[in-house]
């Protein structure tokens, strides 16, 4: 079993040194990381074919295959993403601001690295590289424990990622990788409070609940995203159907996609069928509830439990509401706080949407698709939180730092 | 036993509403709930003394006493506190940048509520107002759970601002009192994930480590002080002497007060003598290890422990380094990453110690006595953060708030 005490203190002792690393310094090993990846590409497809072999006995999913498959191609979009964040302007040491308190001295809010991250995440092996990428830009150590689907992957490019850092004269100890797999392990990642300062599940909705109840180190929740597209009585028909054929088939598995159409009853009847037929065009499946129902052509019953589920998947819960106000009541009490959106031309009724809705992003006029670090401008992402604490919507370099306050002073004492 | 999931469900409900309160509504309610403080005076103290006579049965401390204790204008510092609040500008609404990303959206990041807050507290019944103040102007709903020691003081003081709010139409559960000061029920409230964004304990070392083993809510760390003072080989006698006499000996018992004193060996001869009879004025009792017990007259050897102690009392460890480098060692190894104050007149040293010190605020030539809401400047306090994650150092209004990405589109969808 994993000695994850000892991967703690080498964490922490490794932290301290890259929160003082100088940018150019963690720039030029970014680049040699991700040069190394490319280099190493015949022997991490070797240890990946493990994994896929593994998979296709335990007869899992095409989708799923395709998920942990990895390829010269997906190796090279790795580095790429590595060299992509060296690129980013570095948020270590950058002073938000500063100010002269009332006694003289001068207080700056500084940004510094959390310290160590712990990172608890599914069968995606890109993962991987981009957590340690942009943690180890931000001047903090990682500690990676992914799924076991994809452990001879993982174990692989955490590795060559050391190995580089070693090459460089690096500690390879800001880049760990948790080599078992089992609960037992990940419970205790969940409680080391005494090295983690931070921890990060990215997955589904039983690894994020999982972590949420288990942890005793701060966790930041993210990802699942049960988003609205609400058509306003004012929407245009054009706009309302591109935005909610975007939001629910460019992407279905992923959690910015919409799960639930709303749509005001003044404009259903005309609206819905139109919908209907661009959805078709997708194979979605609509799950109406009673007024919507009798508009379309082919639909079933909606259940209180649509409402309630992220479908990941081409399928459309849709309910026909009297009033913008109830729109945002069904809204607030269903979502996962991620990101919801309403069309309409109608000023009051966007402000209303925008004040009244409580999630991490709420949009007028646009696609749920949008939340995310590269679409926000971050140009990277290390996932989307939908807790209210520290980070909120897509986080970026930014959301990986803390602050300290420095203080000049000259020779003040308290009176 | 009190039954959390009703308070929590109030709290929950109440909390949306406060989100979307104007400002003046806010600040008429606290100047209102002020003015129904001073006028329950009679009342109050009533309550109050039901509290100090147990105390005094169960023979608490001269000093536990008098942090208990009420008094006329004791309730009128309370009031005027909650009228202060009142003139502080409202963090809620306020979109600190807005951007127009690539595809023509415009991205706010606006600032809202964190939601409902919970407070785990100890004796001292100020908290209550202090804290019911801060986080209803910042549209948080709030849950308090107070120490049983002040159980009926807290009790009334809650009812009173209830009643202030009902009197004016508003819902009194935005401020509400957990009646039961059992073990049970605290842990459950530490695990109120349904209803709870955030847990804040603010109370001694053992409060906050069962609440941060316990607790699956949100917490924010607060509190415990170990703090040093470093004086460095080219200190000014009569500067490090009043930083480390105001430092140790002002208010002893607060969590930013110093600790240990470091002091380079190439001073301690000269400076020692004089430190130790500016001390002698404080009865402070000298910890010191070897090097600085020869010097001194009167001090006793200090132990491993007293370098982890937070004293809270006229103590200090005293240690003699070889070097700045020695002295930053000795710091990150045995703070609790609260204040920390390097006295120097030499600029790299003082730049070295201000980024290389891990701690919530790190001062050059100051006393670690500034570290707190009001002395920052931000006009009031809930506490002081000892964690990275959220918040750090000092936490004013802003650091009761979360955020919320509000996007204007016309019409955009995802390519």
């Amino acid at each position: 079993m994993t000695d994850l005490t000892q991967l703690g203190k080498q964490a922490k002792e490794t932290a301290y040194q890259l929160g003082l690393m100088d940018t150019k310094t963690k720039n030029d090993l970014l680049v040699h990381m991700a040069a190394e990846l490319e280099k190493n590409t015949a022997k991490i497809l070797l240890e990946n074919q493990k994994d896929l072999a593994t998979a296709k006995e335990n007869g899992i999913t095409e989708t799923m295959l395709d998920r942990l498959r990895l390829t010269d191609e997906r190796i090279k979009d790795m580095a790429d993403g590595i060299r992509q964040v060296a690129t980013l302007p570095d948020p270590i040491g950058e002073v938000d601001k500063m100010w002269k308190n009332e006694d003289g001295l001068m207080i700056g809010k500084q940004r510094v690295p959390l310290g160590v991250i712990g990172i608890i995440y599914e069968s995606r092996p890109n993962v991987t590289t981009d957590a340690a990428s942009l943690c180890f830009k931000t001047g903090n150590a990682v500690i990676l424990r992914g799924g076991k689907e994809a452990f001879h992957s993982n174990q692989v490019l955490v590795t060559v990622l050391q190995q580089a850092l070693k090459q460089k004269g690096a500690s390879p100890f800001a880049i760990q990788f948790v080599d078992d797999t089992s609960r037992e392990t990940a419970q205790k990642l969940m409680k080391l409070n005494d090295y983690l300062d931070v921890l990060i599940p990215r997955g589904g909705a039983n690894l994020i609940k999982t972590v949420l109840t288990t942890a005793t180190v701060p966790v930041i929740e993210t990802g699942t995203g049960n988003c609205h597209v609400y058509i306003d009585k004012d929407a245009q028909l054009e706009m309302a159907t591109n935005i909610i054929v975007n939001a629910k088939c460019q992407r279905p598995s992923v959690c910015n996609s919409a799960e639930t159409l709303l749509i005001h009853q003044e404009v259903a009847a005309d609206f819905l069928p139109v919908i209907e037929k661009a959805l078709n065009e997708y194979n979605v499946e609509l799950r109406a509830d009673e007024r919507a129902l009798a508009i379309f052509e082919q639909s079933i019953p909606a259940t209180e439990e649509d409402w309630e589920t992220e479908f990941n998947d081409f399928i459309l819960a849709i309910k026909v509401v009297d009033s913008l106000e109830e729109a945002i009541q069904h809204i607030n009490r269903y979502n996962t706080k991620h990101s919801e959106s309403i069309i309409s031309d109608n000023y009051f009724a966007t402000q209303q949407f925008l004040q009244q809705v409580d999630a991490a992003a709420v949009y007028a006029n646009a696609s749920t698709r949008f939340t995310d670090g590269f679409a926000f401008g971050f140009g990277a992402e290390i996932g989307i939180s939908t807790q209210k604490l520290h980070a909120r919507g897509p986080m970026g370099l930014a959301e990986l730092t803390s602050t300290k306050y420095i203080v000049y002073g000259d020779g003040q004492y308290r009176k």
